[in-house]
């Protein structure tokens, strides 16, 4: 046909994160970089890779962490990214801003056997975007969500949009990365997911207390305090 | 030429809506979703699925519509879907996050014979982004009508647009498809039509109010207040 | 006590809406003047306005409109107003500006009886805050809803809640507004005012559809689409 | 009554502008300053400025005018405003930042025999905030007109509205001090004040420019181009 | 002097919060309600909340908590308000909008003894706003908090700020009545307090977190990754 | 190359306006449907479009205009368009919201043997959009300029551009337009081009009267006013 | 009168900065606090707080600084205050939030001898305003700047703002600090004062270089690069 | 594969820069321009140059710099360009808008005999995107920094993006300019390379200020206040 599939490495497949051959790398997610970020509010950034780490664990899928010298200015990698992701493996590197640079680093991915990377950093448009346009030259198919990355502007994470779109990588959210992971609400394990949502996006908690509500009320014949006399 | 069209399946064609070979795809508008929304005024939101819904039935397009666990915290369709579109059909689903993933409702979009599908949906990034790669590697042009959808941030919405043109659908805006889909104001239902722009867009109901009564003033010779001693 | 109340007129009183001594002024919420505003988006403004309508029926208290030159530019009063508060009178003006300076304008005013005056009207800065000004000064208690009214800027509404409070006017939301009118759910009529919340407030509708929803699944142990097989 | 009015000098009286006790000064609107205006859009800036000079000729109040240091970067007044107020009085100044420490400018003040002043000017916080003050504590009564006049930052100008406010200022946006100046619309120049809201308000000209061609097909039974054959 | 200090109820003294005077008021954290809220972000409203809450249990202060008809659309309690104060008394109304209208509410108030009130509530025009006149005018120093509210629009939770300001309530921020209640670091809980400030302020957490790290780096001789070979 | 030019229908050559083979079509600019714009400032597009006209006007390429249902709520076509470019040619419609749909129209296009076209409309997904597409598809070099176009959100507007740069069009702003145009300011009509800045950027007028300003202090050895005694 | 000053503590006289009565506090400028702020740039507040001591110490006023806890995560001073200030007296609090509660602080703010006190402080809602507050009921005139101040959200920064307005101290942006504090360019030091300006105003910096450039040419009689052959 | 990578000249390369194969080409950031800037926070755009001038700098990457007509309204060069970049070399234009347009540029660019650009300037559509779109055309793989640039709408630089990605240019930040230029912190002049991000990014100071002042404490055992009696 007279079109391009610019998602690389996909090879007319449909263009969609394929859960059996997929690992999640968790880059850069710093207590002292998440003062520099203004594109996002940081408190939906730490939800965010929350549930990605939590979205990983449920979908039994490898996650790969790695900070940028932790030691210094930067800080420390948040605690609840292996809180949430216990059986993630860090990987230590030695000042390489790109992550891919660092042998440890590629080869920690290269034995998940994995071909879909699943890439959120911070700095989106350094710790996130390195390592996706890395991931595509080497053969992977890449998704970059950028909305558990955060970088210091709009512009600054507008730009890296269309670069990641560019060179092959798939831009993509947090939600469509969860449901992407997750398929159907079909499954056994629908609660936990249900709470993978309530944690990235706190408005469906809400949906999920006010519903819960209303079906106790009606299953228990309360009364509204309105009709009270 | 050294160009290439990236819009999908449409093999050299001009990438608009083929009215005559179109259907619509109205995917999990649902009152408990529509309060995770916070990338369009939900106003907005409804009035533009409920402009898609009168534009289809006056263009006489088929419409599916489907929902994501109506019974769950997601709500139910909103009820202005089917009163705009009586002849839409509703296809239940089991669970699936992606609809394409159904296999009743893939076989009601067969069913239509229609090769291009409009579609919007709620989440944006998956409710709408899902069915429309899906339906863009089963070989349909597909229009992802981005802001008849919804979903938790503008950053969310920005990626989802970068993944459909990525994926090789046409990202478009709910005036353009109402547009595509009338072509011309030289027709019997003008009317209709102006009323479905009134309902899509609120200062268009402004133009016609003022209009009209400009043209009531005229007609009727009706003196200016300002005149009056 | 050494403090001052700076809403005119209350004498130390509460300063809040005496539905039993209430009557509403909507002042020149005029089609073209609504293209105009640029302060508050238009549909919540036509909402808002409606809304107020609605709850003077239901509080059975006066509505008295009046629209600036409807014969030119400014565009006829938007129909809405006079459907959802049949009882509303109507007063032309002779090109006043300030209503309050036209005296069919104040006579019909003094002949509700009424000393507390809720006033909504666009432009805010002059369509509102003149008749509000003016009555502060005849001794009436004025809330004036900004947010049924609408100017061309935000620094222009802001400017005119400054100058409002300056004068004495209490500056009140339409929420505010509404829920003073009414007082309690407990009341026969409190499935009506749950309505004009939902007119007011789109987000209380959506609460309104799911809670529905939620109830009826439970009353009639509905199975989720989820667990269907 | 148990009231303040918290606008300075009105004894009481309604806190409105005297069009017959009104003068209108106009504070360094200087193209350099100009550049330094991050508060309002510089051309809206530039037409509210225009409107009120347009509005002192209509309404035939005395206008000054004057500018800071014009020779060095703050650059010259802008020239539309005495060709909008041919009769306005430019007062040079010797450097003083606050317009009413210059003796020059406060006897031209005094000269106008005028008891309310309308003051607008470029940077706000500055060089219409201490004008304003000064004016306040000399007896005048004063509006200080905030969108005619323009700052750094947002927050500085609602840091100068509430500054206003509190040392008894009346702060007003120039829409309101049109129409404080026009009072009705029933009068033979109304067509010129439509202009100097046209020029205020560019929605207000689409209005105009809407409603004559409206009126135009009405009475010259134009035919819509939708219906020819 | 010639001044007036319009909080009300102070009699001169300085207006500001007296722990050993002071009762918090928590009215209409709802799920439901939480939906309508758009002036600011959900999270941080449920944060802030939830940090006035563990404030008012460092400071040993009474909590009285409320909700407007919690069976129905309006939704539950938000439930951390009473984990986050087990101290808490929950008061069920009978429909009053304002909860001061419920004589349980009021005898609740008046049995904690004390005379300075903490209030925050959502819709913060009406559920904050209310009581806040309320107490006022009955005698009550009170500090209402705006942004542990929420209400459906910047311009609503503006007209509120002003509102409460000119009928004498004190509107401020949860920092500010977080430190208020506190006064000092120079205590014993100082670090109860910090995880506190970590509640409400996200930013102030990773300042904990880098902090801590680049503490134990120094006292640990730690090396930097940049600095391995 | 392993490189796609996705600006169709160069065939390798710099994706460029070439002013010697360029038209520039300006469609349905109305006062009726500016009413509608909320994705750019009524004023600056106004000023755009002027300053597309004028430009074209200096670089003596054609111009054709056309308007949609101009006798309707749509409203006249603003008439500084044909101020500026008194050579433009109008063409009307039949009703048909694609211009290219008219073959009056695409006779005149053809008409002018040019083969690059630059293209403005209001609605921008709409007026601008589908001319744009058919001309692509029709062979033309097209860039669409979105910045002389209006339409009613944000995202409609991101919208558009992902759709024009998919479907081949050059996406641009007016003062990249414009300096395609004059590609030199080392000609004799330099003031002139001066002056067309000066209308599309406001700040840029601002820098001409300083720079004049700052220039005759200069010459002139004008004292400063804050030198004399 | 009929009006009041709310300005506290100025006794009827002008509520202006009285640069020979007048001492300047900076509280809490810190590197960790800082990153808390999200109401203003935090690179306008770094540069607010440096142009307010600079103007101090051309102003030759007094200058205290303070600091919450240095040693822990609120981090050090920002390192620029004493630079611009180098006469300025640091006092060293021992964990009290209201420097005004640290008798030290007091009694270096007694011993300046000064009544009218320049405060700026972050986080504003507690920084600058507790000792505003406290400074007021201990009969200061005070000025309280808070675009050198900076807090967590816009809402906080408007509450502070209404509250010290309500408190009696006088809300005050930077720029209107600088202008009182100097008066007039008519000074030997005009050209340091400028400085201070292009310091806290970035686009004013760019008028003098472009001003400067501009006169440089005119006197060089520089030849434009576009009239070079 | 069914994939393309679009940015042009890569031939299948990873496109990132090449530190051994680059040159920067910073064009017509000038004073007067700057002015014209509303896409970006002019101290920011300023920083971003600053900082890829001192990249550039540490990098030993070749620099070249040009002006629009800075003997005109433009301005002269801002000054800290030349400052960071001691080694950079200007060439002078003859009034071409386009510098790729001037043969003494073009040369001087062939001179570096590097085939990786760097492009910044403002204006962005103009002067960064003029020089990217020919530069890719001339056979170099180009990166343009659209945060070091700027323009005068978000609009206009949203669709410079989408224009320079459509022409094969790496659409880029600032801050991942650096960090491909930088590649690893574990080299001897890496506190250099910190001192380039503090520049760029207000925050990153902060980090390094608490940080460093967090291990003095730690070191030297220093008390917190907070602890001392």
């Amino acid at each position: 046909m007279n079109t391009i599939a610019n998602a690389a490495n996909f090879n007319g497949a449909k263009p969609t994160i394929d859960v059996n051959d997929a690992a999640m790398l968790l880059v850069d997610h710093q207590s002292g970089l998440f003062q520099v970020v203004e594109d996002i509010d940081v408190p939906r950034l730490r939800r965010n890779v929350v549930a990605l780490a939590k979205a990983a664990t449920l979908a039994k899928i490898p996650v790969i962490t790695t900070a940028s010298v932790p030691q210094g200015p930067n800080g420390p990698l948040i605690p609840e990214i292996h809180q949430s992701a216990p059986h993630a493996k860090y990987v230590a590197r030695r000042g390489e801003i790109n992550a891919f640079d660092n042998p440890d680093f590629v080869a920690a991915v290269e034995a998940t056997g994995k071909k879909t990377l699943i890439i959120a950093g911070t700095i989106t448009s350094v710790c996130l975007a390195f390592p996706s346009i890395s991931a595509v030259t080497a053969g992977y198919r890449v998704f970059s969500v950028v909305d558990a990355s955060g970088t210091v502007s709009k512009m600054a994470s507008d730009l890296t949009i269309a670069r990641l779109a560019q060179a092959g990588a798939v831009p993509i959210d947090t939600g469509a990365t969860l449901s992407e992971l997750q398929g159907s609400w079909n499954r056994p394990d629908a609660a936990q997911w249900a709470e993978v949502y309530a944690e990235a996006w706190p408005h469906y908690r809400l949906l999920i207390e006010s519903y819960t509500k209303a079906q106790q009320v009606a299953i228990n014949h309360e009364e509204l305090d309105s009709l009270r006399r």
